[in-house]
């Protein structure tokens, strides 16, 4: 099942894919799929093999003023990746840099289960809400990669803080601030 | 060698190794390894199998305006990337996500071979320059990461000019512009 569930939501996406063609897929019973995962959701964070689940942790991201929210989001990266989510996350990296199927599951982890919910909540139109959060995960990604993997000082060694207070300001410009958007 | 070559500059470091270290690490002549490789500089390339030649495309971004050295960078890399070092490149990524020893030498390599050379012209105290530096690690790293691993859209698909555009005032803030310092 869960091989048929990775293999459905890495080729049509997170909102194209259904239990019922997952289940399928599985030459299963749907309700067996629902029996042993739950939800879509819950599927999809057991196939991505999720670090942390953001429906736990986002909230607290959302409820952080817009003009913080750049903190608020470097802050709870930082949070996860400092805690017991890092062996999982550092496998999920590994394993996305080296096949194509996973990063796009990665990616579509990141875009319709972080990224999209963090801007969705500032009005652009869905066109700009892409590009922002496009920028945001290079910065991002680019945070947990010098800091957790090739362990770059100062970066790996830092007080959290301190680097919410560095890097809380580039994401705040790419969500809330004066941007030019990348475009073809 | 190459392998006496890899292990050494993970150990040691760029600065730390020599030639005659890895010859004897090697059980060769250091006469040999010179004839194969020419200098340490190029025997460096050689072990972390460089997709390009920092020496060949730095004095181009080193020429840039102290104000517009962000962009500049962001130009270059995407250069590289855009071009037909991308293949080296996600191999290489791909080997250190997979290997610290690997994550080690990466690090050497853009800490000594590009991001020292940037930010050593912009007369900081080496501290200083060594956050900085790690903090535009941080951003490229991620741009390379989005753009050309996940590829998140539109950052994928989008003009070069817009990419600068959009990460250069990042990086410029990281090199010349206010920030805090990520620190213990």
């Amino acid at each position: 099942m869960l091989a048929a569930a990775r293999a459905t939501f890495a080729d049509r996406g997170f909102d194209g894919a259904t239990i019922r063609g997952i289940a399928t897929a599985a030459g299963v019973d749907p309700a067996l799929v629902h029996h042993y995962f739950g939800s879509k959701d819950q599927l999809f964070l057991a196939a991505v093999e999720a670090p942390a689940d953001p429906d736990e942790l986002l909230p607290e991201v959302l409820a952080a003023d817009r003009d913080v929210l750049g903190a608020a989001v470097v802050r709870m990266a930082l949070r996860v990746w400092d805690g017991p989510a890092k062996p999982a996350g550092l496998a999920l990296i590994r394993s996305a840099v080296g096949s194509e199927w996973t990063a796009k599951l990665l990616r579509e982890f990141l875009v319709s289960k972080v990224l999209r919910r963090v801007v969705s909540t500032l009005g652009f139109d869905p066109d700009e809400r892409a590009a922002r959060a496009s920028l945001v995960a290079s910065q991002l990604i680019g945070m947990v990669m010098a800091r957790y993997v090739l362990r770059l000082e100062p970066l790996a060694s830092a007080a959290p803080e301190s680097v919410v207070a560095a890097i809380g300001p580039t994401v705040q410009r790419y969500l809330t601030g004066d941007v030019v958007l990348p475009a073809p």
